[in-house]
């Protein structure tokens, strides 16, 4: 007997397009331990709502985000507003006992961040960082874990686009800081954090430098940081949306005392990896096309060599979450890991304000 | 007012997944001028079938195809049977009066594929050569239509996998002459020749090799061929489940008087160009990303960087289908089109017995 | 006790500054057993010969590639002419008592070549087939003598240049038939011919397909090739001048049952190779830097990562070949060894005229 | 009629071997102004310098690097020693009146260096940054100088290598301070800053972080650094020792307002450049193999797509030079540039000390 859960998304933009899409698809494509419902679609603007409700089978929709909050039937309340809405959304939904679902970033600064672990405790959070279900990714977890790389001595990040350079586009509320907080740092460095932080641990110190590149903006378009892990190593972070010539180039390099991982999100179903104890001249980067049955996560989908997009990621996503729900063990990321990488976040910011190395864990 | 297409799917495999994922998914990405229904699933093992109808939402079950013919009710039949079942499922579907669909190849011979056409004409089909909707093949079509790529003189092949080699794999009907007609003639070599018909037209001569390799096997294993478009360019060509390190590699190279493109299916959201006209200093593969808003396809799915997989380019063929039908204009590739290919697969298959150079249109 | 080996060089053009800098760079970067002196440089234009005679440090010049023969203190000739003299030079030289070096192809014809092999019988040859010492070429070699590769099952090669299809450029030799006997299968085919030769052994039939696509060209500018080998693979071979985008593409990918070899003369520093007995997960192309000082040929030059170049074949060519001649054993490719190359492309040839498949011992 | 320039070598090492081809094959390649004499070789090991001087065809040695400075009938003094010996060396060889080439880093620091400068002042010098003489880079300058590139938003660069982790090799004086002054501080990252000011200017700012990774080892064995331009744009500098999996990955990416520019030495042959200017639909990285006639400095070699190596790069600085010093212009990279790179070389240092933004013109 699989029990329904009825969520409740916040949220009809790009990411909800994404979110939705997960829900439609994850019992597709996984024998999910619960029936997942789309009960009820909230957003402000009434026309595009019954639209989008009506193509993506939400039952229900409101122009106000809380009345997912106060209705009692709803299970999940997934928020995926504008940055500055996180936090009153996920505090008031986890108040009212719902499990909660919350776009990255977490929240504006790590305080709010915060303020939403301690609303949330000892209820099931997810926060969004959907990369962490690449199966690359994924995968190079594994074989970090499995000893395969050994002791790490650099990390390099960056995040790339090339987009924040045509100034001709329309604002959206991701160039206003009052309801973005932050530009690239928010949106891409986050990015970058979480996956730092789930293949190399925690960052203990950084020095930043973040820019605004285009005349009249308020917000960052770029920003460097030299980071210290706590595990030794070292490395480059950068995210930008003024790399001409990069679409959505999100790559790390993670060079260990056993060998080499390198990856690039636009060629997501791909992992680099050097093996570093076979024989000198057989040392050499291994392009492997991560879609073997027996690769995380990709089996759930096609056979070998049938690649997998984007959309995937927040299947996979959704689909872990019910397995680790329904089996009673956390689910990662959630609202305390994203804390982590709020921190880091945040510490990257003030070290570019005050132009010095800067403690993670004093931010 | 959209009205509704009542589908039955016939057959329960990995392309029936792969069908039942498009027509769930068609709707979400397309304004559809049409509703599909998912009504009716046929397939022999009753246990299963009943699992996969829950899973993808087909209304009723049925372990004879031959209710979906029989049924007034159904508008549309897709065929996802075994190769031999094409033809006489395909022909009863259309004398009811059905829209076909089929899986290819179109049939096990030209002959059973003229009569497949005979049955069909004037009523609309399609033909499941998915990759012409991948966004980089379409392209590829774009930039030959707008005269980019010239006089074409060479056209390159081939459609490499490996696990054919693993002769301790469970036979299938693959791998059985009676159901599949040949093997990686009939299974890689149609979706080699029908991009090179999509691409760069018909082709009027061929001399082909065909072998088995593994031992007590009854169908071929690989393919290659030269061959003669009718264009006045030439090729090779090659089909082979017996390419070690090869998971999905279906390539082709085009040379033109104009420029090169190349296309690797392991890389599909990918299409690598060279334009000849620029200054020599400045030639080289381009390796475009063919995620734009403005290339084909590829904007109803997600933002610039943003990959899809091979589940896309089903998704794709069947709104391309509709929306042809109401505006009334044919659809490629259709029964017709897929008897080209099939009649320069025979010309393969016969060259390959008689050791002979032979002419398509003669076979 | 080092002693001379008196060279003297008959061709002034392209080949005879590769030839040069061998000869003077050879005992540069290998502890050589004879010394190479620059004796007679031979060309018919005698105002650029002096000038060539001079920046490279050949000792005397003469207008009439007989001196060369006649000359006694001469040891080795090396012949870079065009190929319609190949035979007569070489024959000459062989029955003159010298070491014969010669270009590729060996001869215009196959039995040109069984004259030159007669004539030369228990005098050391060497035929400048330089690729086979491209130090990832011999590597491959070493991968498959040593039984990483397993049974192989298909062999592809193609070699693609464009500028053939540059109809403006002024006409040379090479495309004079009476010169140089064909176009692109002379010049570029045996190429590819000896690297099979080298890495999978001798070739039992092919069939062929050659075309001259320029306007009143009387040579031809692409021909592709179905080959079975000896050792039960198959293959498709061609080579081209009208491959726009390709500057100097020399390629061959080599799937056996244990793994897989893949190469391209653009980046002739790398060889890919995939390792099929590894787990599953773990397989996929390693891209191998070969400038490890372990990998052959590449250690007598310099640091890993500081990669070599197209000369360093031929100065690894002639070095290896007086290595041999003072161990007293033989060099490959010799004469001999080009003969075959030559019969295989003679079968190509002949296929093409007669449209048939062609026996190649039968040329 | 050509005269002739002497030229003594200080230095019998991996460097020494570099230079003495040059200086073999410059004329081999390039039509010089003056004929190069290998005159004087001097190093300390008597027994291997004379091997080395027999090799390489230098008609005398000594083991006294000053004999060099003391004998009036030397034009160029090179130094390729240690670097603790550049200064000495090079201050006596100008002061004596020599053209003096100087293996990098110029000095061990800055103060030392500004004493070589001035000690210079007047004499045609010459620093041995030979990557400016990748065509690839020389052709990436060009570019830039043509304005197809735009303003620079993001220079990244990073040189990584493997070979500090490996603590079994025997130490070398790169290993050493008291000789090398850094480690791969002096040795990689002036390689970094010496294209950087070559491509996109002098560096205002840096803060950056250099480890000592191997136990009880004296010298960095890797460095990280944000930087500030002078022109505006900003970016991220790595050296290391400790990237395994890295063989000689030296590398920039350079994004700018109509494109981007990317380079790895160990595909030296290689620029990809992306044109932004062209429809968003084209855009894409473009992998140029620069060894096109009319690409810089390619032209003197081979032909198009017979590629080049490392060693070419030192053969163009020789050619190059002499060039200058023909038509009595400056020659780039001299003592003065490479004084700026070893100012924002001491900038780093300093920063990793003080943990502080650091300003290159005050250093």
């Amino acid at each position: 007997m699989t029990s329904d859960l009825r969520v409740a998304l916040l949220g009809q933009g790009f990411m909800g397009k994404a979110h939705s899409n997960a829900f439609c698809q994850a019992g597709h494509f996984y024998d999910l331990p619960y029936r997942l419902r789309r009960t009820l679609l909230c957003g402000r603007d009434a026309a595009s709502l019954e639209r989008m409700a009506s193509r993506w089978g939400w039952e229900e929709t409101s122009t106000d985000w809380r009345t997912a909050i106060d209705r009692p039937d709803i299970d999940i309340v997934d928020i995926a507003l504008p940055n500055h809405l996180h936090a009153p959304a996920a505090i008031a939904a986890a108040e009212a006992g719902k499990i909660v679902f919350c776009e990255k970033p977490l929240a504006m600064t790590a305080e709010e961040g915060r303020r939403m672990v301690e609303a949330a405790r000892g209820r099931p959070t997810l926060v969004w960082f959907n990369y962490r279900r690449v199966p690359a990714i994924a995968y190079a977890r594994q074989l970090i874990d499995e000893g395969r790389i050994g002791q790490v001595f650099h990390y390099n990040a960056a995040y790339k686009q090339q987009w924040g350079a045509d100034t001709s586009r329309a604002a959206t509320w991701r160039m206003d800081p009052a309801q973005a907080g932050s530009g690239v740092a928010d949106d891409l460095m986050t990015h970058l954090l979480d996956t730092a932080l789930y293949l190399n641990g925690r960052i203990r110190e950084v020095v930043a430098d973040a820019r605004t590149i285009a005349p009249n903006r308020e917000i960052d378009d770029a920003v460097t940081a030299l980071v210290r892990f706590e595990n030794g190593s070292a490395g480059t972070f950068e995210a930008t949306r003024f790399a001409i010539g990069a679409k959505n180039q999100n790559t790390f390099h993670l060079h260990g005392a056993r060998g080499m991982l390198r990856f690039n999100l636009e060629r997501l179903n791909h992992l680099e990896v050097v093996d570093a104890t076979v024989p000198s001249t057989e040392q050499g980067p291994r392009d492997l096309l991560v879609t073997d049955l027996k690769h995380p996560i990709f089996g759930n989908f096609w056979r070998p060599g049938h690649i997998i997009g984007y959309e995937h990621t927040f299947i996979a996503t959704v689909a872990e979450f019910l397995e680790c729900l329904a089996r009673d063990v956390p689910f990662h990321p959630s609202f305390e890991d994203a804390l982590v990488t709020q921190q880091a976040l945040e510490a990257m910011l003030i070290s570019s304000k005050t132009r010095q190395w800067t403690d993670v864990s004093a931010s």
